[in-house]
């Protein structure tokens, strides 16, 4: 079998950097391919690429900007041919890093920023790459014995509990909750045209609890301690569920802990 | 009682413009504020303001600008100080009037174009529309006898039963269904806030049908007959629902006969 490849997009720290580090270090035949904005600012993947010398390959991408995105795809083409996962994990609260708590905090270019990166920036990445992960060995998740049923390839789409519309009961947050529920519908959308491909890609969005990155580590005085994970427990959480993913489940959003959560 | 007044965004054609005549018809003391992009080109709304004189004001409002949507509410509050409904009309399907059938077809900007006008444009109508909803008479909808659960007014934004992720089995149209799922949100997030506050404001989300506007006829070939509405129909659909909402209906989305949508 080839060797599975995986990229995470939005790398640099936080949930990124951490699936990069779990991957490296539980698939030990796994090739990584870590995207970010700024690699010569991301000091932490220099590090991890010494350690784990050519199987972590760093490449420049600014999920904001179509071009970028063109362009790593066809160098991820040329230099590996194959895509067995990608991650889309980068993420903003907002521009200004608060939340909005009220109407009165929120702006049109402040919800425009926030939906670029949090919801065009992945479908832009499925354009682009969903070919590459027809491409892909299905290294990731759970390979039925029907052939028909098996996939090549896995979107996972970080989204949020508070990107879910039913489960919204205390408002606020107003560009944050909007991108992840758009976010959702294009992973829905995803999982229905690369679920009709032959071969098929999975797509799903999962929730990675509350995690203690910069995106939010304001709001979490109030967090009980064992509800408040770091990057590292949240990604092994997420991890087991990609390790579970067929075809049967695409198309739905996941918490950590497995279960299914509501639209 | 105070003369209801509607403001009606996107009311130089489709369901816009029947939304001003239904309530100028039908609800003979009320005053209709129609605002759109253009109003020198506007005309069907100059005959209708000939034919109800003095009850029909024609505002410039282009959804996409901020300042355009503060300027106006300025000058509706400085003109009628209150509201007591607002419908959100305006919506294109993509810029290039056709829905993504496939990923090649989506582009960042494209998507970007729809979530400004679908979303981003409703939301900032919220942000300063709300102070003045907040101010009407609950002229529109259904008061229920006890005091402190009436609503001072009510926000409609038209939204789209493909904007249903759970509802969604085809795919397709990425832009459009993602800046509609994206609007529940934000109507979900409007619900909570302005339910708390004192008057209160209900916000629904109200699917119109199939209706043979601009926006989408080039898809109706194969729509039975009897399910595909003008204009007229669809808004009369509406107006009914419309009618019975109160405090306890808000923060949902529901079709044209009355039953809920799923998010």
């Amino acid at each position: 079998m080839a060797v599975p490849v995986a990229l995470i997009q939005g790398a640099s720290r936080g949930l990124g950097l951490a699936f990069c580090k779990h991957i490296l270090k539980s698939r030990t035949s796994a090739a990584v391919i870590a995207t970010c904005r700024s690699p010569d600012g991301a000091a932490d993947l220099r590090v991890l690429a010494g350690q784990h010398a050519g199987r972590l390959t760093v490449l420049k991408l600014d999920v904001d900007r179509e071009e970028d995105v063109r362009e790593a795809a066809a160098r991820v083409k040329e230099s590996f041919g194959r895509l067995d996962l990608i991650v889309n994990s980068s993420a903003m609260l907002h521009p200004s890093g608060k939340g909005e708590t009220s109407l009165r905090d929120v702006s049109a270019q402040g919800i425009i920023s926030t939906l670029k990166t949090n919801t065009v920036g992945p479908l832009v990445m499925a354009k682009y790459f969903s070919p590459i992960l027809q491409k892909g060995g299905g290294g990731f998740g759970q390979q039925p014995a029907e052939k028909s049923k098996q996939h090549s390839g896995v979107i996972v789409n970080i989204t949020a509990k508070v990107g879910s519309i039913g489960d919204n009961g205390l408002g606020g947050w107003y560009s944050y909750r909007m991108s992840k529920a758009a976010l959702n519908m294009a992973t829905r959308n995803l999982s229905i045209e690369l679920g009709r491909s032959r071969p098929k890609v999975v797509c799903v969005s999962l929730h990675p609890g509350t995690v203690n990155t910069d995106l939010s580590r304001q709001y979490h005085k109030n967090v009980p301690k064992d509800k408040l994970f770091d990057a590292e427990q949240s990604v092994s959480y997420l991890m087991s569920i990609i390790d579970t993913l067929n075809i049967e489940k695409t198309g739905k959003a996941y918490s950590w802990d497995g279960t299914e959560l509501p639209w």
